[in-house]
């Protein structure tokens, strides 16, 4: 008789974006005029750029052609792109990686959700709150919660991160095995400080803790006191397994390439107190239950490497962070508190005082037809905030500031 | 402190290929104006069709494009590729598959690594044996598994499938929950009949077992006594897990798209008896550690449903069945016993009495320079049998036949 995995069922919905989708079309039903902008999705809309484009039909061709088409290529991903992250990404930061630490793949939100699979069950597991809901969810699925009680997960060590610490958590004061840190912060749009991070870094030598660094928006960083890559911390390759994506860095939110760094130094224990390198565990996990990015994705991604492929790409992100500038200063020119916004592509909107989430979501729809992204729906320590996101198109952007600067929050 | 799923320590290295690959490597030193044939390889050969390049360079076009970029697609693949599922692979066999019972994959591969996560640790898994070791490997990883004792886990069911039952495995004596069978199957080439795949389906249902249904060779079937769907089957809908692929159909080794199918009927327990369906499990599975397809990707496997993709890609099936062909009837032309090479694109060759999967392996590389896989390397009753495949050019196939009828094995 098969049985199920019954951690599933202690999967809280994700009703967040569903609730979102019906209170916008509910509006939209009632005023089938009202001219809706929305700033509330995270995904890019620029179109991929010229060299991107030249890249895939050359591959494409590649793969119509006897001579040059490609079957399996290596679960890893193909050298010459592992080649590029290693001597673009990390080199000029002064970085060491070797070729077989850098795993391609689909995705970020795949790797950070099959991360997991290399732990024992009874690892205690911290996230910051609010957060990106799949570190959570695919530890629950994992086993390694127990039941949510209003919301809140039994066995989880959650990390307030608000205005009160300055989007600076504390360190847990209970047994942690695995930290989830998102830098730049997804959905507050913060940062942590270079200084901080040793912190954690040391934090976690000192507990034997894995750090799961998450930097997906790393290429829109501004700020100087904050780093591209946990490596540039001392001690961090003991410790750190880092995420990044092209899905933010050059709109592959629909192309679908990212990558996992793996340092051979980092190690777990075994129960009989053993330390196993966690590099070589990853590799047979992508080795047996993943076949590699597609051949022309990863031309693609490597393209983003050439001078004209980073050119073309720091464009639309210098156009995304102008959108992230103007929301944020227009915002605080009518006396609103935001934060995030200039390292991320996410503004963390403070909610008048008395507001909730949902109270300023529905105020912004009903008022001015904008849709935003209640802050509650990233964890508890969310509520009272709204995230706003700077992916729309300029014209949008300019005409939502002016909305909301017509709204009056006394 | 982490400690780290130790199951992956209960994996045995994969040292199948990484062997052929050195004693090839060792024979090409010792003779480097050897000319090696490759029949060993499980990879096509054959470029994408036209249909297909043609597909891709308009979808890059379209995501060089802001009117028609697409960033984020649905997690279970676009509704075009699902609907040409539907109705191109299933309404014609009289099927009918409900548009969210269809998932787009990256692979079989790593769908069939990744639905055992559905499964409670203590299902017991039967596999065929000789068989395609992810079944094997992921539940490994799972925790289904003891460790191996001279290559044979514990708690699993091996199913012999060898010559002596007309590699149609008998079913288990004990208890099981869920079976993998692959069908036309790889490595041994064959087909189980439509009579004993009802009663597989049969046998599952008194048994409340799950079977998963590995078809990735289906586009290879000419018998008319087996399946091209599990679901042509009564009663499957019930209890079978579908996994198909554009691999081999297409020849996407290298592009990477699969689709995998859950029926809502198709249930498993909790430890209190509840019914679950699977369905939903899998969705919310997909929806938190995996982000779709690459558009150009599903719009390029869309294009083989089309009518000239359709003609073109099984233009290059005809063509590896016809090696196929020359290969089975080349060898039975010199009294050896073969398998398999009808429905699928794999001969199962049958070493002559004496000789181990590796005798004939040394034979075939030392004597007529052709490389093959042995057997024996797909588990224990693969012994004394050796995997050729039709995936080679005509012209290689021709000559590999030719220097194979030098050879004596009397």
């Amino acid at each position: 008789m098969a049985t199920v995995n019954e951690n599933y069922f202690n999967l809280q919905g994700s009703f967040l974006f569903a609730n979102i989708a019906r209170k916008v079309e509910e509006f939209q039903k009632a005023h089938p005029d009202a001219d809706i902008i929305r700033l509330g999705i995270g995904d890019v809309t620029l179109p991929l750029v010229p060299a991107v484009i030249d890249a895939l039909h050359k591959a494409v061709d590649e793969m119509g052609n006897a001579e040059t088409f490609r079957g399996y290529g290596p679960e890893q991903g193909y050298e010459f792109l592992r080649k590029a992250v290693v001597e673009k990404d990390y080199a000029p930061l002064g970085i060491t990686i070797a070729l077989d630490e850098v795993f391609i793949s689909d995705g970020a939100k795949s790797d950070v959700g099959n991360i997991q699979e290399l732990f024992a069950e009874d690892n205690i597991v911290a996230i910051t709150d609010p957060v990106y809901p799949v570190y959570l969810d695919s530890n629950v699925m994992g086993g390694r919660t127990g039941k949510a009680i209003d919301g809140i997960f039994e066995k989880v060590v959650y990390l307030p991160t608000t205005a009160e610490n300055n989007f600076s958590p504390d360190f847990p004061k209970e047994r942690v095995d695995i930290v989830y840190l998102c830098c730049p912060n997804n959905p507050t749009g913060t940062v942590l400080s270079r200084a901080r991070l040793k912190e954690w870094v040391d934090w976690c030598k000192q507990n034997d803790a894995i750090l799961m660094f998450d930097s997906a928006y790393e290429a829109f960083i501004s700020s100087e006191d904050t780093v591209h890559s946990i490596y540039e911390i001392e001690g961090a390759r003991e410790v750190a397994i880092e995420f990044r994506s092209f899905s933010k860095t050059a709109g592959f939110t629909g192309t679908r390439c990212a990558y996992t760094i793996v340092p051979k130094e980092v190690t777990a224990r075994t129960k009989d107190g053993e330390r196993k390198q966690l590099n070589p565990m990853w590799n047979r996990r992508q080795c047996t239950k993943f076949n590699g990015v597609p051949y022309i994705i990863q031309r693609a991604a490597e393209a983003v490497y050439t001078e004209d492929g980073y050119k073309q790409t720091r464009e639309n992100i210098a156009y995304y962070k102008e959108n992230a500038r103007i929301i944020r200063e227009g915002l605080e020119s009518i006396g609103l508190t935001v934060f995030g916004g200039v390292d991320a592509p996410y503004i963390w909107l403070k909610a008048p005082a008395g507001m909730t989430s949902w109270d300023l979501f529905d105020l912004l729809l009903e008022k001015v037809h904008i849709v935003s992204t209640p802050g509650s729906g990233f964890g508890p320590s969310g509520e009272g905030y709204l995230r706003l996101t700077a992916f729309g198109s300029r014209e949008n952007t300019l005409r939502a500031i002016e909305r909301i600067k017509t709204l009056s929050f006394k």
